[in-house]
């Protein structure tokens, strides 16, 4: 009794967070069902129903599988169902057209002959990397209208009384989807991009930030979780190409919203993505030496602190002005001015290695930030 | 006219490209289209087409949807077609029941807002990362049935009619699905996760190879363009965590097969590939100083040189022993032998950089190897 108690307290706590974490998907739900509310009106209007009959399920169907998260994954889901109809539509009618041209023994063998040939050529189409990012969904439907036309057995008459009913109905459902999902609060894809990768970029510099202060002991002790925290954000970035290519794809789709174009060049994002996660992986590398147990020289420690300490806090800085010119879609000329910094306390403690000499496992935990500084230069180039 | 034959001649060379890179995609599309066709004949065979009508149309849609690659992909799309579809009518019939209690006027309202209260709540749980990862398909087809049964309008009489049709004929284009997947020319999900987490391996012990010889130039220049595309293999690895962990949620629908059993420990996959991904992150580094135009001194290079061969070619030996242990699913003993012999060499390593005394960036291309002898370790107490 009482594990199931505890149990459910966990899953309310569970739906709870998920709801906490980003509450656009409680709004999303009601968006969900409102839209489907709204398409099942034609099946109680009963002027309507009776215009459309058992077609009108259609409408729900395509609400249900075409209403995405985001207003990019409608919109890419809605018009590739919409052409992948029209299309298969059309090439399914004159199949049945050259098909009643064998005669009644020849029109399955004909007509089960171009379905195992349709389908098993746009199953193939799916495997090519571009067609699978962009129009994959449209490709099933494809197989599947063209099917189900073809083996329908309808007379060609008929069957374009039904198939005016059927678009007319994915229409509706269609376009329901896509004016609930853009005009009742809505989340662009696009916009996700950007405050992913700018956020992305912010983690670095928290990292930076946390690194300095770790690393050399300057800060106490007491805030010591917060610090951990910062220092594991990383983390995600090293893992973020899915979902940064995920959204460049659908954000494509978008129209024009907030501060961005129809044609924004969504692709660069994903270069900076890019450039974010090999920084990220030379930060995992460096992580790597915070809790290394390897016997450090003090000596030499101090020595190199004052340039290293510069160079982190400085590519931190840039790193954090890059982001935030990002958010305000503005050159990032104050970054400019960190990383000269930073490269200029690079340069210093190259000079100070060549004076002392050492033999310490230090000097590789301080040579990456170099090398970040020197990316860091790279990610400014390619902020547009 | 010149450029659209060459735009042809491009799209033959990429369509042979992608059925050269991996023939099972071409062996699938047959299959899409074999399963279809077998279905379609519903359709033709007349006394068949009596019993079903025109819910026969579901055994069409239901292959086109739920044929996968995998064979565990397959499988899970369909069980989860499959249940949700007899949870969703079974709750769709209740609800029709339920409102019919509230008379003519109070029927509509009541069966709108339970789709509605329904479609938001499962909406929202499509983001428990859980349920995303197993049940995403049964919960969008669960909103899907249980809308249509709802909204139709029919009586509960005809309800249980068409819900034994719909159910019979989805049973028999899952069970079409599923027979062709598994039993004509299968593609395991599990088979192919092992293969990957095996082959990345190798691409890292490739890599290690590869950067000895570069590195230490004790190789000519001929076979350049051959190593250099050694060196390249680990990026894909960087790369490799999506694909892994949707492999995995596949495999883990796949009944037992090849030397695998049914409940085969997937995760560890996932660890082992992790592990990896991590040694791959430090090649990454490593890889930043073959290509740097820092000025090297020669004479430390050649106090290091013979450790640092040694922790590198012992690294990748180990890495080779443990995938091809891996494949044949054996204990890795022999690679614990490298491993032992590497860290032999990194403890020399320590030794003489401690005799001698440097100031030199060489340093750092040498220790990550040393820490990557530490996580080969790992991997090798994580291999079960």
């Amino acid at each position: 009794h009482k594990g199931l108690k505890s149990k459910v307290m966990n899953v309310a706590k569970c739906i709870k967070k998920t709801g906490k974490d980003d509450p656009r998907r409680v709004i999303h739900s009601f968006k969900v069902g409102l839209a489907l509310t709204l398409v099942s009106l034609f099946y109680y209007s009963r002027p309507l129903y009776r215009g459309f009959g058992v077609a009108g399920m259609w409408a729900v169907l395509t609400v249900v599988v075409v209403f995405e998260f985001t207003v990019g994954g409608t919109l890419s889901k809605g018009i590739n169902r919409g052409c992948a109809t029209l299309l298969a539509g059309a090439l399914g009618i004159g199949a049945q057209h050259l098909a009643t041209a064998f005669g009644q023994s020849g029109e399955p063998l004909v007509l089960g002959a171009l379905v195992f040939i349709l389908a098993a050529g746009a199953t193939f189409m799916r495997f090519f990397p571009r067609i699978k990012a962009r129009y994959d969904y449209g490709v099933v439907i494809f197989i599947l209208t063209f099917s189900l036309v073809t083996v329908s057995g309808y007379r060609v008459t008929q069957l374009f009384q039904l198939a005016q009913q059927r678009l007319a109905t994915i229409l509706i459902g269609g376009a329901t989807s896509m004016l609930v999902s853009i005009f009742v609060s809505p989340v662009w894809a696009g916009q996700d991009l950007h405050n992913l990768v700018a956020s992305n970029l912010d983690k670095l510099a928290n990292y930076l930030q946390g690194f300095e202060q770790e690393y050399f002991h300057c800060s106490e002790n007491k805030e010591n979780s917060k610090s951990s925290a910062l220092l594991q954000g990383y983390k995600t970035v090293l893992a973020s190409k899915a979902s940064e290519e995920s959204l460049a794809n659908l954000a494509r789709w978008e129209p024009g919203h907030g501060g961005f174009r129809l044609c924004h060049p969504w692709k660069q994002y994903l270069k900076i993505g890019a450039l974010a996660r090999e920084c990220a992986y030379k930060i995992e590398t460096l992580n790597t030496y915070l809790n290394s147990e390897i016997q450090e020289c003090l000596e030499f420690k101090c020595k190199v602190e004052e340039p290293c300490k510069i160079m982190s806090s400085e590519s931190s800085k840039a790193l954090k002005a890059i982001s935030s010119s990002m958010k305000a879609m503005t050159a990032p000329s104050a970054a400019k001015c960190h990383i000269e910094k930073s490269k200029t306390a690079a340069k210093l403690l190259r000079i100070t290695l060549e004076t002392i000499s050492l033999d310490d496992a230090e000097l590789i935990a301080v040579i990456p930030i170099a090398t970040i500084a020197s990316i860091l230069e790279e990610i400014t180039k390619s902020v547009e």
